[in-house]
């Protein structure tokens, strides 16, 4: 029988208010068992940019990480976001490890390809980016890993990476060793039946329902790309994915994905 | 018989300068066996604070951290310095795992308490500041700690601390598991019988030479505060002090401090 380990990821709302930031924290420390943090910017980082006079770099529509933004970035997600959320688990009682990808290498990322568009900086994941054992080693320690949203390559460079990738990819390689929960935290209660009404969402979704609700055009189409990870990451071996809001984790109100 | 454990302390200078510090990180990585790196800060984080119009705080001639520096100090030392240094030993091969104080509570510091002057959010290390167990449970795991300078104080607050002062206190606190080797690195030889003269390295020194250099006024008032401390942590039962150049880590010229 294996451990359950819950594997939350927060972005941006909770990240750039210090109240909602310290009501999850609060509620992240009363989640019972093993447990992994991911973490993604949030606005500060695009502030940061601006009084720098680093200008958001655009190509065709897409943002683009050069070496300057990358610098920011780094310092903004690694330093400030990733130690503040460590120094507050703490205080909390949550024996928190902050992480890159780097540290331990807990995550080697590819550079994204050039085709189309040079994205500069940015990590993909491929299979086999994950090393579980030493993520594995430093939970029975009974750490907490927090992880922030920069990789590295192995070769020295490190690399800019979407936090819901790094959520989703820990999930599955974590998946051998443990019952892998993994929990989508946003600023919604769930997927709704309704995107107008806060009230109605879906308690639970199975593959086919999923199916027939996208065929019907009741699923958002911005939540869409989320869930077809999400069902991914179930077909890989997750247990169980959970869309919720951030300031109701330990609260009934949620979607559950699950294979059946 | 104890494992031997080397700590490395290397700081502005190296820091600064991306050749230097390329250099340095490849010397590291082929000293054999168990190692710390402890890293300060260097110039890039005051050239920041001035980037964003920070103006150094200064009260009676010591600088002093307030919120907006610590923010930034945080950001460069745990962020850009700490994870560029980590990916950067990645590359040579060395498992190294970045970490603040507040990391795993591995440096729990207390603020330094207001006398004649507020130092604002500067962290001092009190007896049993360091989790000893912790840092052992990672080197044991085949990991090489990275600490920068930053810690926190268990109720939030990250603090700014000094990294001469990391790098005894983590020595000390781990003397009890290891034959620590504490390896402050800089940009001399080491202990120079004469300022002037890069060759006049003193190659071993015990106390009662100490105590002779000291009153024969040979010893450089800047090195004083640094021997003080490095004496007293042999006291405390580190095995050896090696003074050396960051650059020549391998090379046999340098200082060595011993209790006899």
């Amino acid at each position: 029988m294996k451990e359950t380990l819950k594997l939350f990821k927060i972005g941006g709302g909770v990240l750039d208010d210090d109240a909602q930031l310290h009501r999850f924290v609060q509620a992240f420390a009363q989640v019972p068992g093993r447990k992994i943090l991911v973490h993604g910017g949030g606005k500060g980082a695009s502030q940061m940019l601006s009084d720098l006079g680093i200008a958001p770099q655009m190509v065709q529509g897409r943002r683009i990480t050069d070496a300057a933004t990358l610098d920011v970035v780094t310092m903004f997600y690694a330093g400030k976001t990733n130690k503040q959320l460590v120094a507050l688990l703490q205080a909390s009682g949550v024996n928190a490890l902050g992480l890159s990808g780097a540290d331990g290498n807990v995550i080697r990322a590819v550079k994204r390809p050039v085709k189309d568009i040079d994205y500069g900086f940015v990590g993909d994941l491929p299979a086999n980016s994950v090393d579980a054992a030493t993520l594995h080693t430093l939970i029975q320690a009974e750490l907490t890993p927090v992880l922030c949203a920069i990789t590295h390559d192995g070769h020295g460079q490190l690399l800019n990476t979407n936090a819901d990738t790094i959520a989703s990819t820990v999930a599955r390689a974590l998946a051998g060793r443990y019952e892998v929960e993994l929990h989508y935290c946003f600023e919604k209660n769930g997927v709704l039946l309704d995107v107008n009404d806060d009230n109605s969402v879906i308690p639970q979704i199975v593959p086919a329902q999923y199916q027939q609700l996208k065929a019907d055009g009741v699923i958002a189409a911005g939540m869409i790309p989320k869930l077809d990870n999400a069902f991914a990451a179930l077909e890989a071996g997750v247990e169980k994915v959970v869309i919720e809001h951030a300031l109701n984790i330990n609260e009934p109100i949620k979607t559950v994905l699950c294979r059946s």
